[in-house]
């Protein structure tokens, strides 16, 4: 049983839980070294106080559960298995107060839960692994700072591939190639390249647009290396760019520097978005800075906390995450610069080092 | 209002349900054309009887959501607003009776709604897409033939780049690109080449083992386009295999043939998945198919039906989903065969025409 269950232990004892049943993947991966994706099958750590933890696995991951986890019991169920049933007998006898992840059991699998187990009280505790993973040990941090130096890789010969014409898919297809062949798991998330006014969407789909003189070319891409991701944004001027342009991407840089220069810990992270948004405000754009200024980084892409002007916790040395303010003017395009950063006893180390000045390619 | 919520409409009037609630991204996009992916942000279809349906979007995607659908009435959250508060305003009055999906609406959600909304009673209506979607229109099956094409021209053109002592990570890498470069949107799941005793796992990830002479080599790939997902699994020798792996190679074969020949409208999807295992069963192998014979496909890579033994419902013109019989013999390896098929009011249309019979490469 590794520190992190005993960790749990210990919020369990407080909190008055039996068992605990932690069902996201990435939970899982976190507490045992398995990371898998079940699609729509079952899959549980489960841990009974007093007892050891143990895995329930759909059958066809099961070597590469024992191959990766450091648990020792591991349980399986085929496609015609009931897992909920299985979880019952490998309980052996009620589970009392059970402590499970709302945030990441549907409805459907909870009702089926309630149904086999006959749990007295199913509780939330969503918010433990939350807390713990928003700490990263130095590991963790290592290999974040990993899958950032590969994807900082990636866009520095992303760029050599730039060239007028050339349609924003096919320069996607490029970027990909790259992150595979520098040794990447995959994206961690869809690759976003916009070019020109398609900058303006700020979720925006790479299409068969073609690249031109005057364009503001954005990328938006991480990767996950080792099961943690990163995730960075940096806009780029292709020619010369508009005057509105040039003073909209400048806002923008200046807006993502204030932000990083008041992080420290101790203090909210809705400051943190505020610092931001008031460069944005004062240059007179704080309608066109449409969403967050970012969002946890670890195992997930987008994890806890959520940095927005309403988030009234606190930052803590071992935090990572997103800074990304963006302006984005409809019908002539948008400025986003991203960086990934961890909070440090000190302040800030910014994780990304690619530069931000405005650059102009192709 | 299309013809697909008058569909939903008459299904509401039936069960006595007042008020619709869609919040799978994937029936979103069937419904309304609006594909997106809003991570953990709130997105919902909505449709009050009587009314007309309407969106509610994160407001970053509202630009791509007013392009895409068509729905005329498109509700806006940001980060900080409290969406469930908002849909309230929306549907001004009680809901009444709400449908729901329970299988795609977490517990946290669902509490979440039930505060605001106070609905009388929430009914799981997850079947209702489920059934719509699992008969697929003549302009569905035209765009999952579509996907289906691009990626056997990938596999092609894959097949051209392997070489002896290449990895199976940079293999996945030349064929990632090749799909990008095919105009596909994506890969419609991690993309698997397994090499040697590594075929053996059926859901093993592509690493750093080089591909060496007498390996069985598996590729099991798709791609999205236009919003529809195929999937296909070839299992290659690399140079001369062994007897046993031989012997494998064609079991799975005549399991993946006998499948196809049992598929026509009104038998259960259980007898197909039966007509496989007897195959394999009678071959000596049957404790080495691990898994059900295959899964629906559409909008989602994985969809409803579930084809697995004890599935009592019956194929119905329309239905498309995969046939991949497999064999893992640990310690050895694995191979698999599978196809894409369309059930007709005849029999079945293999949308998958890549050549089945084992064929040496490299």
């Amino acid at each position: 049983m590794n520190e992190k269950w005993s960790q749990l232990d210990r919020h369990m004892s407080q909190a008055g839980i039996d068992t605990l049943l932690i069902t996201d993947p990435k939970h899982v991966y976190y507490l045992t070294g398995f990371a898998s994706n079940p699609h729509e099958r079952f899959l549980g750590a489960v841990y009974k106080r007093g007892d050891e933890p143990f895995l329930v696995v759909p059958a066809l991951d099961e070597a590469a559960a024992r191959a990766a986890s450091d648990v020792d019991q591991i349980m399986t169920h085929t496609d015609t298995d009931n897992p909920y049933a299985l979880l019952k007998q490998a309980l052996k006898g009620h589970p009392g107060i059970i402590g499970l992840e709302k945030n990441n059991l549907s409805v459907t699998r909870y009702e089926a839960l309630q149904a086999e187990l006959q749990f007295a009280e199913a509780r939330d505790i969503g918010d433990w692994l939350q807390s713990m993973r928003v700490i990263k040990s130095a590991e963790e941090v290592h290999k974040l700072q990993h899958a950032v130096h590969l994807i900082e890789e990636v866009l520095k010969q992303g760029l050599t591939k730039v060239q007028i014409g050339m349609t924003e898919t096919e320069l996607v297809a490029e970027i990909e190639f790259l992150m595979r062949k520098a040794g990447a798991e995959g994206p961690s998330f869809d690759t976003m390249v916009l070019s020109g006014e398609k900058t303006a969407l700020p979720h925006g789909v790479p299409g068969t647009r073609k690249i031109q003189a005057g364009d503001l070319l954005m990328f938006d891409m991480g990767v996950y290396a080792a099961g943690y991701a990163s995730d960075i944004t940096r806009t780029f001027a292709v020619g010369e760019l508009s005057d509105e342009l040039t003073r909209m991407y400048n806002t923008v840089l200046a807006a993502n520097e204030a932000a990083i220069a008041a992080i420290k810990p101790g203090v909210t992270f809705g400051s943190i978005d505020q610092a931001a948004r008031d460069v944005i405000a004062e240059a007179g754009y704080g309608p066109y800075f449409l969403h967050r200024l970012g969002h946890g980084l670890g195992i997930d892409v987008h994890e806890y906390p959520s940095v927005h002007g309403d988030n009234q916790d606190l930052l803590q040395a071992g935090n990572v995450f997103t800074v990304e303010p963006g302006i984005y003017l409809p019908g002539k395009g948008g400025v986003r610069i991203e960086d990934d950063v961890l909070v440090t006893e000190q302040g800030v180390s910014v994780l990304t080092s690619y530069p931000k000045e405005l650059t102009v390619i192709g």
